[in-house]
């Protein structure tokens, strides 16, 4: 799959933009943060969330970025992005998302998604990989597939699910380097 | 493959034995780690070690925790362990090892798998996951399999090897629940 830059005027809502977070951000991010680490169906993140833990988890120092979606001054949803390992593996990207569940089905989430890969192209990272993926979120799953993922392996019964207890976790992966611009 | 308990002093060299760690004992493990991580084949950790960061970094906390293998006073490697993901993922533990280069193939990387294993199953793991193992790094692979694991998947080209370019890495897993004691 070649990529594009989005044209994220396009995405999402009509006047919904992406841009790095500030520390002014996660006053408005953290509501969504504990909402979706407390509905307990997508992150294996530390319970219950905690304001100032879970700001030093998603806002990401350089060369990671953090980003929120806004619509106006209002956070839709965000993303974070960096090495997935230092040192001998840090030519790998991860990122992480969440999007305000009263705005789900409008294209956040994919919005963010192409801005992510777009941001790991250019940083010249040489590919992506999602270490766990909660299988039941088949939203993301497929999301993701669309954005040119393909699930590695799928670890057995990693994740604790409120609902349907213990259901495994993909590593999904992209390669970047040498695709078109 | 069923879980016994080692008779640790019938590993490694004849008078070794498997301990927790303390502080005292870092200064020890440092050259080790240092060694270890410089000659970068085994390890994605932050380059280069610094004394400090590696500390808190390979000192666990519990519910996790640290071992040496000792020889009266000398420590000959460490392990680390714990959870592998917090919350919804802490039912799966996962484990790094570091043996001194100089005292390789004297039992003392199996001794140390079997104490982790162990030490895992006995504190209700459901599993253990290693998530990223050195392809190339075939003894440890070998070793992993010998005690257990199975190798999941390979994330391609994840790891950038001084000789070798770069390589994948191994997710290893290994399921304890329900193994006899």
């Amino acid at each position: 799959m070649g990529i594009t830059p989005s044209d994220q005027s396009q995405q999402g809502t009509s006047r919904m933009r992406i841009r790095p977070a500030s520390n002014g951000d996660w006053p408005q991010i953290w509501p969504i943060y504990a909402q979706i680490v407390m509905a307990g169906e997508t992150y294996a993140y530390p319970e219950p969330p905690v304001f100032e833990v879970a700001r030093s988890l998603w806002m990401e120092e350089p060369p990671g970025q953090t980003v929120v979606a806004v619509e106006d001054d209002v956070v839709l949803g965000s993303a974070k992005m960096g090495p997935n390992r230092p040192g001998r593996g840090a030519h790998v990207a991860t990122a992480s998302f969440m999007v305000d569940p009263a705005y789900h089905g409008r294209g956040i989430g994919r919005a963010l998604g192409e801005y992510v890969i777009q941001w790991a192209h250019d940083a010249g990272y040489h590919s992506m990989q999602f270490n766990a993926v909660v299988e039941t979120n088949t939203a993301a799953v497929h999301l993701w597939q669309s954005l040119g993922f393909e699930i590695l392996t799928t670890v057995p019964e990693a994740f604790n699910h409120p609902r349907y207890g213990l259901v495994g976790l993909h590593v999904m992966f992209q390669r970047l380097a040498g695709k078109a611009e």
